[in-house]
């Protein structure tokens, strides 16, 4: 991001903005330029909101804005997805220093059409606002007809990863580092890092619970353990036994950073963890009475990150 | 807003949160604590987003926390009311520095709370970040039979008022100047810049266009006319003879400011404008063919804020 003026008013950003989000979707009645946006609703919504800063949850020397763009969205689409749910609309408002160029901008906002348009999403409104860093919040709102909480977990069912956890860790420690490493793993990691790849695919209809890994494995198996009143029991020599394992195991030796502690206490990849019963993905473990996590690998508990303290 | 770190966790922050923000509305199936909330929707749906940042929309040396929760939700309670639709629900993300204490976080999302009471906003969920800065970002949403928009102002229709404007930007030049104004008006114009009075019984039922006033009379009034694509004729002297426009008279006197400028370019009042027939409020033109503004006072035009340029 060059640091000289854009020689553009707010109004020009607007009109630049709603090209680049517009939508011929028959839901939106009114879009992007009135007090607010009127669509057509759902009998049973989902919504969440996420705010990312600068300097706390990008950086602008190490992502592009299109990398960014895409990460914001991304987080926001995990949600709606770890409800069970179809995404719909989504709101931005951003925060802008006044010292971006329009290219900038616009290649940030290229970056939310395109993982909005992966997830199915539709931008129906925002704001624009002026600040010392750069801030990005986004509401998205999808619809289901059976929304699956953290909550439904039960005994004897199976534990399932949408894909595996570990990579955006990975690429944060690479960056972190200013690793040479040049391996394909190091370039997906990165990758991942920089904007995670979200399991759109992954068909969670009827799992018990759902949620999708934004702090770390640990926390949220935590979390759907706590609100199902379970335990959940990881079978390590089954994540072992992934396809992605091999590849994240070789990255993490050259890290020299112990393979579990990525899988278990890296966060923001947003894969999907789900319970319940044949469902795609990988089997990680099996729910059992209890409470808490069983076969958590050594070194992994609590060193999950928190964005604020 | 006190400089020492606060010792407490995002985790309390959250409970703590989550208590002030508790509802039992019945519509509300998940609140705050899973991925996202889920609620019961509607057929036609509002929704708007705004964010606010520390030293751009707010001072934390002008207003307390609790003013400043009121204000941010204020501006997004009046965008729909501006739509004609009723507040549903209310997303708030906050960016906190790390260094307020934890009354001054409760004073903040008790004011949110306040006014989303008011509006009939409930809060269903939200999100904590650190910025350098304190930064608010909300999105509000409604729901509604027929959504009124900017575009269907008609020749011959009055245009309406729900309060007089001005008292906002009255109040930010008797903070900028540190006046010692005591009278009443004056205390009305400071309590309106920190947090406005917004118009929740103002009964804009079938008015032919609507918006609220954030930026300016005179900004919001052309982009009626232009989206109506007529002409906002004002009539000054039915301003002139509203109850409240005495008041500020006597305080835009003291002000030395000119008290069409305060009316016609001062911001954030929220205060509601329609165009229509027999509505409440003050009458303050017609609508007539043409376009733009007539009758704009002098010194008045293209005088309003721009947020960010």
């Amino acid at each position: 991001m060059a640091d000289h003026s854009g020689a553009f008013t707010e109004a020009q950003v607007i009109m630049r903005l709603c090209e680049i989000f517009a939508s011929s979707d028959p839901r939106i009645e009114v879009g992007i330029g009135d007090d607010a946006a009127v669509v057509v609703g759902a009998k049973r919504q989902v919504m969440t909101t996420d705010m990312a800063v600068e300097g706390v949850h990008f950086r602008t020397d190490w992502s592009t804005g299109f990398e960014i763009g895409r990460k914001v969205t991304a987080a926001n689409s995990a949600d709606i997805l770890a409800m069970g749910a179809t995404p719909d609309y989504l709101l931005v408002a951003i925060g802008l220093t006044g010292k971006e160029e329009m290219s900038w901008i616009e290649d940030l906002a290229n970056g939310i059409r395109h993982e909005a348009d992966l997830a199915g999403l539709h931008v129906i409104g925002g704001d624009i606002s002026k600040s010392e860093k750069v801030v990005i919040s986004m509401t998205a709102v999808g619809h289901c007809d059976i929304a699956i909480t953290r909550g439904g977990a039960k005994p004897g069912d199976g534990i399932y990863l949408s894909s595996l956890t570990g990579w955006s860790a990975a690429g944060l420690a690479l960056l972190i580092s200013n690793s040479t490493v040049a391996t394909n793993a190091a370039e997906k990691a990165v990758r991942e890092f920089k904007s995670p790849t979200i399991d759109y695919g992954f068909d969670a209809t009827g799992a018990s619970s759902l949620c999708d890994i934004s702090d770390a494995l640990e926390i949220q198996a935590r979390q759907i353990a706590d609100s199902s009143k379970v335990a959940l029991k990881f079978d390590l020599a089954k994540i072992e036994a992934s396809a992605e394992f091999v590849e994240l195991k070789s990255l993490s030796q050259e890290l020299e950073i112990d393979i579990w502690k990525l899988i278990f206490a890296g966060g923001e990849d947003h894969v999907l963890l789900a319970t319940g019963s044949d469902l795609p993905g990988i089997l990680a473990g099996e729910v059992i009475a209890g409470s808490g996590i069983e076969n958590l690998p050594a070194g992994v508990e609590n060193s999950g990150w928190e964005h604020f303290n």
